[in-house]
């Protein structure tokens, strides 16, 4: 079993770096915060015997070395950006965890015959930049290096030119790693597991998604001296379009969710009417054909409120991944894990996309997930205990020993 | 009749500075745009002749003396400031109009009884800091001077500090000053002149307005991984309360207005149910009962859906004025002078506020409205002729050389 206790202190030491305004954090991808929480970790990582690598997306890679030099490494890690307003838990907990296996093998003395490599991807959360687990989508091929560096800020800022100011860009080529698998442990951020009053989920599947940006075009007018019949009303068409939104999701239940996260009026001033709106439509499920089906359905849905009201309206897909199923191998060593160790344990689909969802395009993948307190993440309240924390972590050395083989 | 090519001149000059994106002006209140063309103003009625006047809000004051020390003095004018995204002529035709007027007077040598004061009030727009019309309303006693100072811009900046900043905090008390008379001309902001084919628009009325600031409190949270049936979400509850306040404006057809300007988001994370929304409701109506009725409905239907949802909520009215009659031999003034030069015009209600509702508080006041192209305003592409400008100057000419007797 893990240490528990020094697993959390290092939870807790990283959550001073960027606090957040209600007890949680504000680290979130490339700003001065998170290269201070990465020289952290690297640290760490060093003060465990490990070697850092970092790629051009600028993801870090810290590697325990194996006993056999062509075995190719397990990986495990997460994240440690967060949300503008994240919990102390999301993505970090995955990454100290993996932390926390090499710390206790270095105690044990254990050896592995492959390596293990404790990874921090960049930009999971997609806050700054958009789309999430960006640089794990990268290293998995789906997108390019060049569209990720030209990802822009709500300020404008790019990702390549983000990456070189904080002092993170790496020379890796970004993907030329090989896996041998990849398993990563994280805070469900959902309600189950906690309601089931289970310690361990065996995650088998991840729900696909997508972020349908919505570029609504009225007319600039003034609030007061334009007749109701005479306004193009861009703000009116995009509540027409939550309201459908929340319609179609509920439609589909069970096994699908939708929402609206994001939104800028402009020039959004109160005796404006707005010329133009923007916002995205966050829409998932585990069902392939539900996924495409809402999409079909919310686009359509909005062509026609916003021609009824005269709003121009166009639409960006700025992220989208399948449904993921994980593998079956990992997934059982998981579940076996956790049994062996008596921890209870359910099956369950992530309901958040991970970068474990990328890494299962180019390796063996898993999860494990803990409970959260009253399934809250994206919330600097996002809370979980110290014996959730541990129970997960003990499930990841078990699993990882055995898949690196001792 | 005025000099309507040197009028044009004044206007497009003024126009250079603080230019916008797309052909108009963004000279918001307190910027350094603004105190640009504060000092070009400045320096033209000097150069005219007047002496500059600035009182505790950085109101402007140009004067031209009369012939008679204890004759109270005849204000014109209008303001300076912009939407951010606003049109060339919104207010700026007023001020500079009247200094159009004196600028004609001294070429024809005409003397009057009464002295010609040429205001530019501060902070018209309200776009930065909420409400509208707040120097004028200083002046009329219906804001105190601390109240006004302690407004915030959306990132926290105050009025007086940045009042300070620019150089225009003036030593005159706000509202000692006393008016014979004060008759605004502007833009009518809407379409009626155009449609109706008229040159001038007698103002009798100015319609009264509610700002109705509403926070929404809803629970932070993972839009993926949060159940449809967990979800406390303040987005939807906005986007239900869009749509009430749509359907409330319909109800009091015609002659009633509601709409939305300006929405924020909390965190505005694309995965993150919004945990705190803002935003502003705008009604307005010429008829006291409806503007009661139209509040009292909103507040209680937005009450309403946001138990229904779980949704916290409160309201704070950050602008309101009651409707306005305006002096009614100041409104016969206008008209007749119209009739006189041979224009086209008809009675009018404005639907925008205005300074002159609140000195009509303080003295006797009335309006001038010139047509604009499809009745835009608080757009970029706001447009009017040089004829339109220079018809309503000419009325305004005339309205002044009756009220300040030749
Ligand atoms: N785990 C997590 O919150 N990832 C961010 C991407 C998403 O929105 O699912
Ligand atoms: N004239 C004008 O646009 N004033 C701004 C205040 C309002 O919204 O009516």
């Amino acid at each position: 079993r893990v240490n528990g206790d020094r697993l959390w202190d290092s939870l807790m030491d990283m959550a001073k770096i960027g606090p957040g305004v209600a007890g949680g954090n504000n680290r979130q991808t490339l700003t001065d915060e998170d290269a201070e929480g990465r020289a952290l970790f690297q640290s760490w990582c060093e003060a465990a015997g490990m070697t850092m690598g970092v790629d051009k997306m600028g993801t870090m890679f810290a590697t325990r070395p194996g006993t056999d030099p062509d075995a190719l490494p397990v990986y495990v890690g997460s994240h440690l950006d967060t949300q503008p307003t994240g919990g102390k838990y999301d993505g970090v907990l995955g990454v100290l965890a993996g932390l926390e296996v090499v710390r206790s093998m270095n105690d044990l003395g254990v050896k592995t015959k492959h390596p293990i490599v404790v990874t921090n991807w960049a930009n999971e959360e997609g806050a700054r930049f958009a789309p999430a687990m960006l640089a794990s989508g990268v290293f998995a091929g789906v997108h390019s290096l060049d569209y990720a560096y030209g990802r822009k800020d709500p300020e404008g800022k790019t990702y390549g030119d983000e990456l070189k100011r904080i002092g993170w860009l790496g020379d890796e080529e970004v993907g030329a790693r090989k896996m041998h698998a990849y398993i990563e442990y994280h805070i469900e951020q959902g309600p189950i597991l906690e309601a089931e009053n289970k310690q361990i989920g065996v995650v088998t599947h991840c729900q696909g998604l997508w972020w349908l940006e919505f570029t609504l075009t009225g007319r600039e007018a003034h609030t007061g001296s334009t007749p109701m019949n005479l306004r193009v009303n861009a703000g009116l068409a995009m509540s027409r379009i939550f309201e459908m939104v929340q319609d179609v999701a509920m439609s589909e239940q069970p096994g699908a969710v939708g929402g609206v996260g994001q939104v800028f009026f402009s020039p959004n001033s109160r005796n404006v009417l707005p010329g133009k709106v923007v916002f995205t439509v966050d829409i998932r499920t585990p069902s392939q054909e539900k996924l495409d089906r809402m999409r079909a359905k919310i686009e359509a849905e909005a062509a026609k409120i916003c021609e009824a009201l005269g709003v121009g309206c166009s639409v960006e897909a700025v992220g989208h991944f399948d449904p993921v199923t994980f593998d079956p191998t990992l997934v059982g060593r998981v579940r076996d894990a956790a049994e062996r160790l008596g921890y209870s344990h359910m099956n369950i689909i992530s309901g958040a996309g991970h970068d474990a969802c990328w890494a299962a395009k180019v390796a063996p993948a898993t999860m494990i997930m803990c409970p959260c307190v009253g399934g809250l993440s994206h919330n600097e309240a996002e809370e979980i205990s110290k014996d959730w924390a541990s129970a997960g972590c003990d499930v990841l050395l078990h699993a990882v020993l055995e898949t690196a083989e001792v």
